[in-house]
């Protein structure tokens, strides 16, 4: 890794970006607030999204694909929902260029369009206008439709995975007959976002209820999957909305139920996006550069042999050519470094890569039917037998993914406070950070207030609540819920 | 399949719209010119997707994404390519929405950005912007991106997967040292597509090179795979363009040779798009709808019992229920259709969206230790013992798509004319249609001409060529090539 790099503890903030770009998972894209997913970032992210994908299908979800341009008038039709973008939507109004006497490249007033039309900052409009025609009868239902796509909404201040213009995502909207079920599949997508969060990208999430001033703009209920970044800041990693008949209303979205009578649909949506791999480098990244999850690494083990002429490099190669196979043939991802860089070049390259396993093998290790293996999340080096490969670095693939869970996990606990009171929660959130765990007395006022004063935000009312006897951090009303607060990004 | 579809021999294009939308793959979107891919089209796309995806990395190429918005100013800088797509753009002028007094909700005029930005009709421009800060010496050639992503060139007659606003594509962009290793890139690339087009989609293609006049906007060369769609007009399916030093010029990307020299990167591009699933409906559907080559069938056998109640529903699910494991264990996509529809609506509903095997059980057939197999390519049915199932199946889903492939390969061969004059010429592009293997003297007043007089163009320029006293069809001049004419889509 190079010198100049930000030191993590000193400046979380650079120390990201110097990663991401480094590592080359993204670079910056000429119109402000865009972002370039470049090739070992895209392969991250398409390792991520083939698991829940399968998730998805395996749940009797379908995949789909919507226009990413919708009317003006579409998007105005919810009014919670056109409150919550109106204020990012990227506007096309014009379909042509010209060039001018000066040869110079002009919009072509003449194109312009008669109704504008909205790049796509979510599809619940575009997909419920369309619902309209495909729903009819209760035999019609449930729809169960998933689109991965690209989605817009306008942003000025870029950063790199977790806050840009244009960003890739999936989108799942469902449409049911009674509100019963729509709760059951909000609930039912929520437990496979906690699991692909926590058991592929190794990152502990606390799920529950968002407050009224954080749910989705359109939402009758947000859920989410909320989790804690190596800075202690919260970063909302998912979110499955409970839309109830608001979308349905809006679109005049009705249905004959099996006693004949017309009844507005029931919904939901829910979504994850290209921001979980900001997650996964926020959550497990160190000084010396990302730390991935071996079930999503797109290289798994690297092998860095160590030699000085043509005769090292065949001796190496014939030594651990058929292990390699082996470990190819189950599926594995592996590869072999035989270009001509210094190791010590290539132990920094692959480290700031976050490669789980690094393999180094010298002429003395052939001698001796041995072998170095490096361990990327303990930053640890073991020698074993040639006999024995295979075998280990299987499972020391497990390893470094439960090991990697329960650092974050360990992490996220000693940083989730009780305090006693208001002084000592401001003291928390300012000095140390991390989430505060505490009473609320449900009001809107107290959250604002709470936000206004600390910039702390209420992330997410737990499943699990205990407020016999609990008071209200700010008003000391006797609290309505349990909370987590936290500053987020 | 219901009465009212059109007849596909005397109406082609209603033929087409009936079948992509009562098969359930795409239907209108709300913006003109937008396309909706419903599930089952997605599927069929995704797995063409998968296919060549494969094809793709196993060359050695990589995925990444790039934004969708480009400046205006990028777009402009290659000046045969902007002059190729200023016609199409999607321009986006403004980022936020409010409403006014009446609370009707507006374009913010005070959002106007200061440089419009298009929605990429292709991402040359904004991905030779990138190559310029990645590419410094030879050590970062080639460069081997491709990527997949929905692309807007604006549209206003539209046709479901053939012309439509946006369309879903991959899109690759290499960065080369040489000029030779540029052609070789392009000239691979287009063996991939002629290798999907005719192993997995079951269809015959020509390749060659496209003329001046059909080439790429900003490209030195086209070349393209063509083929024959039900209709007999040609359908151009896939593209490879060798860009020379254009966009390496346009965009001032340089390189340091291994002699120290500064010399212009080489470019490709190549891409298909959706389009490939219009193509192939086109070759392969008749009056019942979709016949599908198995190989990127969505559903390759459905299983449709015939019971009249629940015992021998049972009977049958016991009677063929290891069978069906077993060819699920091979990863044959089956599907059993055990709805409460009348057996001859179900065995209507799969022709239409055109399932290579059905296979029928009824009581008797239990008896008999028999099943029946409808091979949907043939429209036969045939018994097959139980006992021989899995391997009749697996055998049959090779045959079809065999079978398919000659078919259609047959009818293009059957439907390419030679022609003694250019009366003929025209008799045969008005009446039989068809291709029309000629000779043609290179210029571009004989090409356009022809197209005034015919609505024919040269679709191709074959690799294989015989001049030798070979005549223009037009001017009677000697020709410089044998070419392809047709009408096309």
């Amino acid at each position: 890794m190079s010198k100049n790099t930000t030191i993590q503890k000193e400046n979380f903030s650079s120390w990201y970006t110097d990663i991401v770009t480094k590592a080359g998972l993204a670079d910056y894209g000429p119109v402000k607030g865009t972002m370039v997913i470049m090739p070992y970032g895209f392969e991250l992210w398409d390792l991520v999204k083939n698991v829940l994908d399968k998730m998805i299908k395996e749940t009797g979800h379908v995949n789909a694909y919507f226009p990413i341009f919708i009317p003006k008038s579409y998007l105005a039709k919810e009014a919670e929902h056109i409150d919550g973008f109106a204020k990012e939507c990227a506007v096309v109004t014009h379909t042509r260029l010209k060039s001018d006497h000066n040869g110079d490249i002009n919009v072509d007033p003449s194109s312009r369009l008669e109704e504008e039309v909205i790049v796509r900052p979510t599809s619940e409009t575009i997909i419920w206008s369309m619902y309209k025609k495909w729903i009819q009868s209760y035999r019609d239902l449930p729809l169960l439709i998933n689109q991965w796509a690209n989605v817009v909404r306008w942003e000025m201040r870029t950063r790199l995975f977790l806050r840009t213009s244009e960003f890739l995502w999936q989108e799942g909207h469902t449409a049911h007959a009674t509100a019963e079920e729509a709760e059951e599949e909000t609930l039912k997508i929520l437990d496979l976002y906690k699991c692909l969060a926590e058991d592929y990208l190794a990152m502990p999430v606390l799920t529950g209820l968002k407050t009224e001033a954080e749910k989705f703009a359109g939402a009758k209920k947000t859920y989410c999957i909320e989790a804690m970044m190596g800075d202690k800041k919260a970063l909302q990693a998912g979110t499955s909305h409970n839309l109830g008949q608001n979308f349905a209303k809006a679109f005049g979205v009705t249905f004959q139920n099996d006693k004949n009578e017309e009844e507005l649909v029931f919904a939901t949506s829910w979504g994850v996006s290209t921001r979980l791999v900001g997650a996964i480098i926020m959550t497990h990244g160190d000084e010396n550069g990302l730390r991935l999850p071996p079930k999503i690494a797109p290289i798994q083990v690297v092998v860095v042999p160590i030699f000085k002429d043509e005769d090292q490099k065949k001796a190496i190669k014939s030594f651990i050519m058929n292990q390699i196979q082996d470990l190819k043939n189950e599926n594995i991802r592996i590869y072999e470094d035989w270009s001509d860089r210094r190791p010590g070049s290539k132990f920094n390259h692959w480290e700031l890569k976050g490669v789980p396993i690094r393999i180094e093998i010298g002429q003395r290790d052939i001698l001796n039917e041995e072998l170095v293996l490096y361990r990327r999340d303990k930053n640890e080096k073991s020698n074993i037998k040639i006999d024995d490969f295979v075998n280990i670095v299987k499972k020391t693939l497990r390893d470094i993914q439960t090991n990697l869970f329960l650092e974050a996990k360990n992490f996220q606990v000693k940083n989730t406070h009780n305090v006693k009171n208001f002084d000592e929660f401001k003291t928390v959130i300012e000095n140390e950070g991390g989430f505060i765990k505490c009473g609320w007395d449900g009001t809107s006022e107290t959250e604002s207030r709470i936000k206004e004063l600390t910039k702390a935000t209420i992330r997410v009312i737990p499943f699990e609540q205990d407020i016999d006897q609990l008071k209200c951090i700010y008003s000391n009303k006797k609290a309505k819920y349990e909370v987590i607060f936290a500053k987020a990004y």
